[in-house]
């Protein structure tokens, strides 16, 4: 069976304070880089062996379902390409 | 000036253990998903100010550097858009 990997973004929500993402702007400031904002998420890259291409966005989307916090996060498939 | 968001994505490399993904994989094996591997990153929504596009990515790439440990991590300028 084919083989895809794809990259799925876990990112909090609009309006979710982001305590991560204030100490990275912190750091960046404090290094010189003028910064308006940092917010901090997950990638994951998942590998999974699937049919075909339309299976596996199926797939990769039920996973990304599975792992996102729904009151807190968005999940995104940023990519998916067989191997 | 104008204002632009850099996507940047923060990855252990190759070959470096994983134990997030590993534990990810777990989970998602016992929930019914058929998955080969996980690997676990960071996503970052960085805003901040530049004078044009090439500036712009310049800016990015230099966070990135100061961000991803060179030692156990890479870094990927995903995305990269004006605002």
């Amino acid at each position: 069976m084919p083989r895809y990997q794809a990259t799925l973004l876990i990112e909090l929500k609009d309006g979710i304070l982001d305590p991560q993402g204030r100490a990275v702007e912190g750091v960046l400031r404090d290094l010189g880089q003028e910064v308006e904002s940092v917010r901090v998420g997950k990638v994951l890259e998942v590998v999974f062996p699937a049919e075909d291409l339309q299976r596996a966005e199926e797939k990769a989307q039920a996973i990304g379902r599975l792992l996102a916090n729904p009151v807190m996060e968005v999940y995104t498939l940023e990519a998916l390409r067989e191997l």
